[in-house]
């Protein structure tokens, strides 16, 4: 039987750098974290309604939560830690020592990490708008602009990945479908040859390509497991003779995709 | 003048949750960090090239590097810290105290946090398809799945946020532009009468949307500041007739616009 556990995201800002830890949860799959996100708390009446939920939660699961917190103001920190739980602070555990380290003292302004001041931030969306403006194969117009190509068969992963590129990490990323016709041609899309050192290949399981295909298409060819398997074996032959590093989708995240084609980018560059 | 110093996001993994940390060095906006990922670092041969890469941007910046680490093996964690930089460890600082606290050993294998295990994986995967489909009101089918509709005038920054909703959190987020035709009849689309109670609106200032417009259609009507103020003015009546709540992109990240937007629809559930 599992255990019941709540962890509270409190943040004056959006409350998105302290969810990311909520990750490293995963580490301890014997415990079921009941997850609440308690962002812009940025007064004493918000600090006093987050005390009053991290009480009751204690009482509801008969142990105290895990608080992992970011708020930049002092007080708000002292308030909030009167109530019992188990405190993960991130100011006193990253930021306050990392100030020592670099002999700065950390802005303790509310929603540092997340504004629209990031210098990246800008290229983010730029990323966003050409990933979306280049799904699908959709134009060929500007792929010279594209810093991957992501090539593979219809519903292995290629959109999602993409997306997750250009929002995460700011990369302009295509993605082009290798469909029936380049399979009769026995060659990749023709206007792809340009930017050959682009192209980054996303492969599936036979089985799970099937699976998917057959919820969208139920008893079609297209979902067929026959269908899957030939036009999976093709595409992974065109790829391969093309010198394409490709990735198998079937068992792994968007996120661990776009590390492994980060990688591969910026080895390239570099 | 920026001090340089040099920040490393090491892992076994694909170094995400380690590199989301790296939005709190926005704290310290006097350094101007470089940042270094290393993912996949599993191996003692990684390790290796990852201590050489820190003694070389030590050299390079006259500074000990910043290295936050996220490593499940122990001895890898030791040999890595041989070499001398500031180290933040997700392990020593984070995941070996709760698991005192959880009274659990924590996992300790490789890349366990971005798994497609993870229970809200598939969820996620589902909600960018459902967010994909439902952009821009493409289609009106539907509508009743979504947790949230965001509206607003044409380049308010509606599609990025309803992405970053389903990426982020899971969220089925459709989106519909409010147009021309809407602002003569006076009235919200009318597909979307039957679904008020999940409506939001996003607004911008007047001189942002002309500046957004007018890099994408220079000189037109649609991009003068003329028509993006009238357009904003009838679309915020509109909404505030309708009693939809409304966020400012202007000055707003999606992570902002996102976190707002969780809070009005996580009262409106509970």
């Amino acid at each position: 039987m599992q255990i019941q556990r709540t962890v509270f995201f409190i943040s004056d800002g959006t409350g998105i750098t302290a969810g990311a830890l909520g990750q490293l949860l995963a580490h301890f799959p014997q415990t079921h974290f009941a997850q609440v996100r308690l962002p812009f708390t940025d007064s004493n009446q918000k600090i006093e309604d987050a005390k009053q939920r991290i009480l009751i939660a204690k009482a509801g699961d008969g142990m105290r939560p895990v608080v992992i917190m970011s708020l930049g103001n002092i007080e708000h920190r002292a308030l909030l830690k009167e109530a019992d739980a188990y405190y993960i602070d991130l100011f006193s555990t990253f930021i306050d020592p990392l100030g020592v380290e670099l002999a700065q003292e950390p802005l303790t302004g509310k929603g540092i990490a997340h504004s629209v001041m990031g210098n990246t931030y800008n290229e983010r969306m730029e990323a966003i708008n050409f990933t979306l403006g280049h799904d699908d194969g959709m134009t060929h117009g500007g792929l010279e602009e594209a810093q991957v190509i992501l090539i593979g068969v219809s519903r292995c992963g290629k959109t999602p990945t993409s997306i997750f590129l250009a929002m995460q990490f700011g990369v302009k990323a295509a993605n082009y479908p290798l469909i029936p016709e380049d399979f009769e041609r026995n060659a990749l899309p023709g206007v792809l040859s340009k930017h050959t050192d682009k192209l980054f290949g996303l492969t599936i399981k036979p089985e799970r390509l099937h699976s998917v295909r057959s919820e969208r298409r139920p008893n079609s060819f297209y979902a067929s497991l026959d269908n899957c398997r030939n036009e999976i074996a093709t595409a992974e032959r065109l790829m391969k003779a093309a010198g394409v590093p490709c990735a198998d989708s079937t068992s792994r995240s968007i996120e661990e995709l776009s590390a492994i084609i980060l990688q591969k980018i910026r080895n390239h560059v570099a």
